[in-house]
């Protein structure tokens, strides 16, 4: 609690502490996520994903100097699924640190998925939101790769940045990686390697057939569940930004796109839209997490393993048995 | 009934009518499950990962033919997660169904991440059983990115082929990546572009401090669920292979290296311990799911609008709520 009240006050070792609880989702998290929530609802989220080796976590870093520059606080959420044994937290960080650190306007976390398989979501979700009830203008969250994380990832901020490089293997496997439906600005970083031209043509055309897929599929999305993206393509052109991070070039124009976006989804209503999304994704997650918990405990370890054995002996299917669990609840 | 009956007969027409389903998580799935479970368990699941622009999927169908060069059956489930939108399929596949299509004893079959967050493991579990009642000998998963997806698929597979290729981005990207920890086989494909052995020695060294890592962690990963990875790392030498898949060199020796792993696991007892922790893991994904399902149905439009309004007005956090849904079950 006074961890809490600390943390409000933008105490950076509080903040710390938190984040550290909001990973392991620990009880005393529970209890400081409803004053920290009734604090949040103010920073500005954005997601920066692409494939490894595009250089995100440079832009990234980058991009929160610019952010610095306009006097706004920047925290940065390294998302690093990498591993679930390693912890996250590699060399690349290290080096971002060391340009960024000294600067009390600046926080970093890295997040790992540890072995919580479906548990990025959350905890990303509940370290944006500490950051968020601190008082950061600005929540980077960048995350690794192509998957199922990007789509997550899409669903806890305003705005997403999709970073690609020239010469990433061919075209195919770019425009198969295929996130650029949840593209709201396209970023080619390493602007100065060969190809660039190509890439950015391939990704102008491969980028305009799939918006046509996204609307063709609207109906589908819908029935799959409460998650279907805000319908706002229609009023925003998606720009192709070039940079090459790692010598300053073009991140003013990358930063501007990012405000415009923000002025476009404030002006449109797209903005309280987006988070009563995110709100109600983050709270069907807790509920699929808790309701198994919930299951865990109240079966010991004796009927696990029984139900278990009834499982490996082939008596009854995976489905079946979960299906006859929830109805004796 | 007849159309299950069809499958195990490997009748082609039922059995894509089946992945359908499977892909759907339509309720004739579940009944189709409890008959289609109990002539699964002898496929060998084999997933085959790596970031983008590494060749996976040419790699995979050249695998896939060196498979049938021993008169195997190969099944091959391509998990595109790329968009919750486009429903999958790209150009990718339609090369790779050229060289493979009129094989009778190949079953080529995308599946798409859709709009359903958290369900590629379920739909890919439930196709990998398809596949496996109706008698495929190899099973070949696919899976774009380094995301949490991979950790999924890694505890669906009895083999896991992580494929890397030479200068894709700087090393600190490809190991932060890092899906070298679930990696069995390690495979550079594109051998013959310039940076091979550079990219051969950061794998060499980052495999070896990342498996240091796994050993040091495991107490942690254990208690974060039943997800623990089998322990068999003592006994098995992750072999680092190089190929260049696109004019077939190097195939053999991984096709190799996968029949020797699965020597390996079944002569150490690894490979009914993989399969006891598949299913524990298949069952709690369905759990957590068919929790979700039933308090849906629980709850009218009405009632979950006004719990959602809660929310919105932040009168109380998503964990609050959900943690009050579940006490009151």
């Amino acid at each position: 609690v006074d961890l809490v009240q600390k943390a409000l006050n933008n105490d950076r070792l509080a903040i710390a502490k938190l984040l550290t609880l909001a990973e392991s989702q620990d009880a005393g998290f529970l209890h400081a996520s409803s004053i920290l929530f009734q604090h949040s609802g103010k920073g500005f989220r954005i997601g920066i994903t692409g494939a490894p080796g595009t250089g995100k976590s440079t832009l990234t870093a980058k991009l929160a100097l610019a952010f610095r520059a306009l006097d706004k606080t920047v925290a940065i959420i390294a998302v690093d699924p990498s591993s679930p044994f390693s912890g996250g937290a590699l060399l690349g960080d290290r080096i971002r640190m060391r340009e960024l650190s000294g600067d009390k306007g600046i926080f970093i976390r890295s997040m790992a998925s540890r072995g919580a398989l479906g548990g990025i979501a959350r905890t990303t979700a509940d370290a944006a939101m500490v950051f968020d009830a601190a008082g950061f203008d600005i929540i980077l969250i960048e995350t690794v790769g192509a998957g199922q994380s990007e789509v997550e990832i899409a669903a806890l901020v305003h705005t997403v940045l999709v970073v690609e490089s020239p010469g990433l293997g061919d075209e195919i496997q770019a425009i198969k990686a295929g996130i650029l439906e949840i593209a709201d600005i396209l970023v080619i970083n390493k602007a100065d390697l060969p190809g660039v031209l190509r890439t950015e043509n391939a990704l102008m055309s491969a980028f305009h057939t799939s918006k046509k897929h996204a609307f063709r599929h609207h109906s589908d999305v819908e029935t799959t569940g409460s998650h279907a993206p805000v319908k706002e393509d229609e009023g925003w052109q998606v720009p192709i930004l070039r940079t090459i991070a790692l010598s300053n070039e073009g991140l003013i124009p990358v930063r501007e796109a990012i405000l415009s976006h923000q002025t476009y989804l404030l002006e449109n209503g797209y903005w309280s839209e987006k988070e009563k999304q995110r709100l109600r994704f983050e709270f069907e997650e807790h509920l699929r997490e808790l309701f198994f918990q919930h299951w865990q405990q109240m079966h010991s370890e004796a009927e696990q393993a029984d139900l278990m054995r009834q499982l490996y002996e082939r008596k009854i299917s995976p489905q079946h048995l979960a299906l006859k669990q929830v109805e004796s609840e």
